[in-house]
């Protein structure tokens, strides 16, 4: 269909559904007994609140969760399910972000970023290490960019573990922060960022976007038919449960195929908790 | 969740997306060269016209398939892309078989029933013989059962390489013929057969029965809604596509868990082919 021989690295079967886990492991892993005795912190409507929850639970560490309070109650009751101690707070990142710097000075807990993390990026990287492990001769991974904390990874390791191979990711055109932080140099944000891909609507930080940078060949921007005919080919044909943002790396590969013709390429579906119920077919 | 063991055995991932590859296989590999030469036919609204179309290709064998006139329009082009050559009819049984019959006489070509043909059968056993093999301490095999095809299949691999193991069957209430059959002790129909489970709306025949009622445990009969609940439960948790008719086997076991309590059981998932646009949830 592609041109390409394609190796799909399912973290969609990852434990909590996401590739999320990995970093939140390791970050925990990292502290001091003094942290780790504190607990965590992080505020997140999405993914990386689920993975702190069960990785600090798996650690015997306490995970407290800033939530919006208009965030689905699917992913509180899934925070909840894991462990996470749950703080609403208004809509806004400024909400957020004081109310996760409150219970961070009131409990003592370390605050993680759900991507701007050296030891989140650190874990994140596990994913392409494993492919090349099982694949030393792939000529290129690709995953997609929303918060970069998976690009980063991802960029690291074939930079280091790879045999001349390529870092290349796949961003929606809706939110394409990424592709324009690299055209110009410097972090860009989305004024809006109405795309299906809920887990890609993040701008990069100041730890992912300089190893992004120097690391990354290539970001392909897709439009948001390409990302549902993705998903919508990769659950009829694998027969697999992925999410959208998951989609967008090999929408990108159907998009620009004479990239990727002839060669090995290792495609990250970085998860697979959907709502089933809001299915864009 | 359930108090046992469950091994999930995902005829989701097979060729063509379900268990029904197997029976077609085996039951084209046992012509002879004449009868191979001249081809074979059936009469299938579902996964037997594709799993004949394919398997006869693969084999550089030609298939005709008849299908009704109504089919869905994405069924007559799984079967025309896997080399089927499709021949349409009246959307009764009888003008199925008439028609076949018409094309099996001029082309003299062998006729395979979906479900009740011994080398079909045979075919269709292998999916339990696997999960023996890697897991002979299995106390139970469940599979869904429809036309009983499968159901006869796993019964007899169950009762010649299992130790000590049963077959059990799910079954939707909405088309429980066999549930019936076993009770009655003669092969019953279905007045209507409204269930979500559209590979299960069929009836035994007289090759499959007899096995059935010799070396079948038990058949558990579920609701609709029960059906529902496991197929949701199936994409959400274990991140796979599967069809309905695989949500019954699962769906059994919540349904009666004294039935499977601190057991191992082999979980017969038969297939994944699923229309995204037209999904319960």
């Amino acid at each position: 269909m592609t041109g390409a021989k394609l190796f799909f690295k399912c973290e969609n079967f990852q434990r909590m559904g996401a590739f999320k886990m990995r970093g939140a492991i390791h970050a925990i892993l990292k502290l001091s007994d003094e942290q780790k005795q504190a607990g965590v912190i992080t505020h997140s409507s999405g993914n990386f609140g689920q993975a702190i929850s069960l990785a600090a639970r798996t650690l015997g560490v306490t995970a407290y969760v800033v939530m919006p309070q208009n965030a689905p109650q699917v992913k509180k009751e899934a925070v909840a399910s894991y462990g996470g101690i749950i703080t609403e707070c208004e809509s806004t990142l400024e909400a957020r972000e004081a109310t996760a710097a409150r219970i961070g000075m009131e409990k003592g807990a370390t605050f993680l970023h759900p991507s701007n993390n050296t030891d989140v990026i650190l874990g994140n990287a596990t994913v392409a290490i494993e492919l090349l492990q099982e694949k030393p001769e792939l000529d290129i991974i690709i995953c997609p960019v929303g918060g970069g904390g998976l690009l980063a990874g991802t960029a690291l390791a074939v930079h280091y573990f790879g045999n001349g191979c390529k870092a290349i990711a796949g961003e929606p055109a809706a939110a394409d922060d990424a592709y324009r932080s690299l055209q110009s140099g410097k972090i860009e944000t989305n004024d809006r960022a109405l795309t299906i891909a809920d887990g890609l609507r993040t701008h990069l930080g100041n730890k992912n976007f300089p190893v992004i940078k120097k690391h990354v060949s290539e970001i392909i921007r897709v439009e948001e038919s390409e990302i549902i005919e993705s998903l919508k080919c990769i659950w009829e044909r694998m027969k697999i449960v992925v999410e959208p943002s998951s989609a967008v790396s090999f929408a990108a590969i159907l998009k620009q195929p004479q990239t990727f013709k002839n060669k090995r390429v290792g495609v990250i579906l970085s998860g697979g908790n959907v709502d089933l119920s809001n299915l864009p077919f």
